[in-house]
């Protein structure tokens, strides 16, 4: 155990990409448990395209972050001091540790979860994170998703778009279409994953593979990048069809005006519904959530994937690899 | 009467607003009425922008308009030959009569209803026909209109929007905001249609206008326009609020590629959701919304108006009305 935190700070507010200015690592002392508080040692960082948007001056679901504050961000760490009953030290808790090597829990500070031994960290980052909460809640509160729908998620062989497609499967969907990157992300997608088709947006025509894969129209859409491909999927609706707005990640990065969406009209004739929704709403019901993704889990019926970038030095350079998609799977941080 | 028939018929599909080349005239025999049938007269054409839609050779939510067929749309008519019983000379009828002096009702041809003499015609095309249901499930089921709303329409000065107003505020909205194209529309609308302030897009800026007299966000966006002012709108969505999607008629002459939407991200932290709607789907329920209209109607507690343009040979010119935004309430062609 160092006697040093080192934590990333926001230095400057990003136009585009993230780059050297725009975070600074800072050394500062250890912090000490007070009374009620415990102190924990961050062992892995959860990277996600929404840390992103909180580092611009928007009304956003969360305040934005302050010039001078941690990044904030979710994480898996191991108490190392503790002076509450509810923690002992050796726990390993999830929660927003922030980009830093110790964080302060308990009264006052972060509200650490503790997880129990047995649950691997990568599928606690995953599955039973954010990102599984996220695929299972959009998919089935705001999707409503129904037996024998097509469902289509871009993102697809990323943490959320993977499992997005893998609980259609499981909660009976009728075919599954996912849209990646890379030949590579879509071969991984239809083996590993069970995704009926695959669509590589960066080297077909997605619309064209679309009217293929799915002649009868879209039921479901599971939009994790906004722009363009939304806006092919909303030519592509069948009646009724749901579109799920769960991130915009082609524009998070986006200075200027972007093209911008001209078949949201088609929601008219196709009685479509598109809605926007936050994870966090649905805290509560997390717990009987995971329970069924644990058992899946358990079964070995879900498939989860991690991209370890190893070092807290390297985090922003973490950050950056969702917005170029060289990831697989889950993007976490091992410190 | 005559025994000639004129009908307009579409020629050729419009690119932008129809223009000469688009519609004619054509004059055929006065049809007689066959076994359980009826002829009936129009009297007045109830002239709505979704009929433009219609002239596109696009999937809608009705198969386009062929080439050489009768324009499509509803209107009232008497009928003066029966050889059913579910007509007799002198009813007046309303349903999908096109745009033809005489048209044929009962088996295998239009299913046209049988009006209350006591119902005034432009009563029956506005508040009780489609202009009325579509404010009245748009507003109350798609759009879920809850006490307190604030409630902001475009389109505010036409058929639909001036009724939306109106409604919401019988419904219990506790604010409800214009939007329409003059100085003079906008004074109807609040001073006799009772809105609490109107929105001039013509000539002011909409979203600081949006922003004053909805300080906290728009609970309910009812959308008759499409477009800019749509995308406006999504800007300033309340927690929660619902966008109803019920026309576009910006966009219905666009010629080439729109600006497109770019707010549309905006319901992802306001959890917001955006729905489009066809009034034919509530169609059995109907009679239970008119039945509340007809009360309210003859209470004195709702307003409405008619822009009348007289002869069917004028029809074209009608439509295009809408477009240009000259009328201020409901458009009619009265033969």
């Amino acid at each position: 155990m160092t006697a040093e935190n080192r934590r990333w700070v926001l230095a400057e507010r990003p136009v585009g990409m993230v780059d050297d200015e725009t975070l600074r690592l800072e050394t500062a002392e250890r912090p000490s448990a007070g009374p009620r508080q415990a102190v924990a040692r961050v062992r892995w960082l959860s990277v996600d395209p929404t840390i992103r948007t909180w580092m611009d001056d928007r009304p956003g679901y969360l305040p934005p972050i302050g010039l001078g504050e941690v990044v904030r961000g979710a994480g898996l760490a191991e108490i190392v001091e503790s002076r509450t009953d509810r923690y002992a030290v050796g726990d390993v808790v999830y929660g927003m540790t922030g980009w830093q090597d110790y964080v302060v829990a308990g009264e006052g500070e972060a509200a650490l979860t503790v997880i129990p031994p047995v649950v691997e960290a990568g599928a606690m980052l995953s599955v039973l994170g954010v990102n599984g909460m996220t695929a299972w809640f959009g998919l089935l509160e705001v999707g409503d998703l129904r037996q024998g729908d097509t469902v289509v998620v871009s993102g697809a062989a990323g943490a959320t778009g993977s499992l997005v497609g893998q609980i259609a499967k499981l909660k009976g969907a009728g075919k599954v279409v996912g849209i990646a990157g890379s030949e590579e992300k879509c071969a991984w997608v239809t083996s590993a994953l069970g995704f009926d088709a695959a669509v590589d947006y960066r080297h077909e025509d997605v619309a064209a593979a679309l009217r293929r894969h799915c002649p009868g129209g879209i039921d479901l859409y599971f939009d994790n990048v906004g722009g363009e491909i939304l806006d092919t999927c909303l030519a592509q609706m069948a009646m009724r069809g749901r579109v799920v707005l769960c991130g915009a990640i082609s524009q998070y990065n986006a200075a200027g005006r972007p093209p911008g969406l001209v078949n949201v009209v088609n929601l008219i004739p196709r009685r479509g519904r598109m809605e926007g929704f936050i994870i966090l709403d649905y805290i509560e019901r997390f717990p009987s959530a995971q329970l069924e993704l644990a058992a899946w889990l358990g079964e070995g019926r879900l498939v989860h994937a991690e991209h370890v970038v190893r070092g807290l030095e390297h985090a922003p350079e973490a950050l950056n690899v969702l917005f170029t998609g060289e990831n697989t799977g889950k993007v976490v941080v091992e410190l």
